[in-house]
């Protein structure tokens, strides 16, 4: 699972052969189907292992010892933090497939509840941050949360390209010096 | 030159094969080395007809016969309807590749530099729009710029999942009523 992950996260579902994930792992090619149906299964499980090691930068989301803005800034630079230890060459597993596996109903269906799922728990950290009175604009919790994420995944893309940071430095620079209060 | 940028552009680089091209292009495989050193090849100069085909929605960001607000929003709804007309189901080949392709260099730095002429353009358009007094932000407008194309490219990747246009309402709502004057 654990070379799986880091193989499709590196290279792309595309990318890499099955071949390619059993030589990282150590194990012969044939031992692969003992354990997954298929290419496309491991696929999955290592979105729903990727998606679960997020889970503790969606936690801070919803940590109210924390200022709310202040939850949603670091959300977001843990997310980025992430990317910067592979230098930004891998971008986000969650990304990476949108684009590569969205024809397959599978991939595209889990990945459409991970969006849901996580669009909601930024929702609920924005409407704290408007109960707190430091939301500037009058916008939907909810619009305002997709639009964050979908944002943060495309400076994601253009970090790919660039191999620095400066496409986060712009998200950080738009999101939090406009639309938040201090 | 048509079938492979309407393949590469539908199934992604590493989702066909060059025999899905010269089939799609009614063609025997071997010819393809004919006109192409290799898929990589082909790859970019599908990019670059990808990219030059789209001339005529950033020229419109220049236009001064039309106020610049409505020149940036234009430009964005063209794009937006040019993924339309697949059910957003192919996203954008800038994007597309730029989750894909960036490891290999020439890739890469074809991208980067798409990147930033476009970037420049946009840019050039919130010049004006500052200029007519229409900027909320008190920010550099290289910096807004490139901040709305990435979140624009991130609104694709999610419409991809969604197979609908939510997105980029959720874009159109944030940017168009908060970072400009009507």
């Amino acid at each position: 699972m654990d070379a799986g992950l880091k193989v499709l996260h590196t290279h792309g579902f595309n990318g890499c052969a099955v071949q390619d994930i059993t030589n990282a792992a150590g194990v012969p090619k044939g031992s692969f189907y003992n354990h997954f149906e298929s290419k496309e299964a491991l696929g999955l499980a290592a979105l729903e292992l990727f998606w679960m090691n997020g889970t503790s930068r969606r936690d801070l989301l919803s940590d109210t010892t924390i200022e709310p803005v202040e939850r949603l800034r670091r959300h977001f630079h843990m997310l980025t933090a992430a990317l910067e230890r592979s230098k930004f060459g891998r971008g986000c597993m969650i990304g990476n497939f949108s684009t590569e596996m969205s024809q397959n109903a599978d991939f595209r269906q889990r990945l459409a509840k991970i969006y849901s799922d996580w669009t909601d728990t930024v929702e609920r950290c924005i409407e704290d941050i408007a109960a707190a009175k430091k939301l500037n604009l009058q916008l939907p919790a909810k619009t305002l949360a997709a639009f964050l994420i979908n944002a943060w995944e495309g400076a994601v893309l253009r970090s790919k390209v660039e191999l620095n940071g400066s496409a986060f430095d712009d998200f950080e620079r738009v999101v939090f010096a406009s639309f938040f209060k201090a």
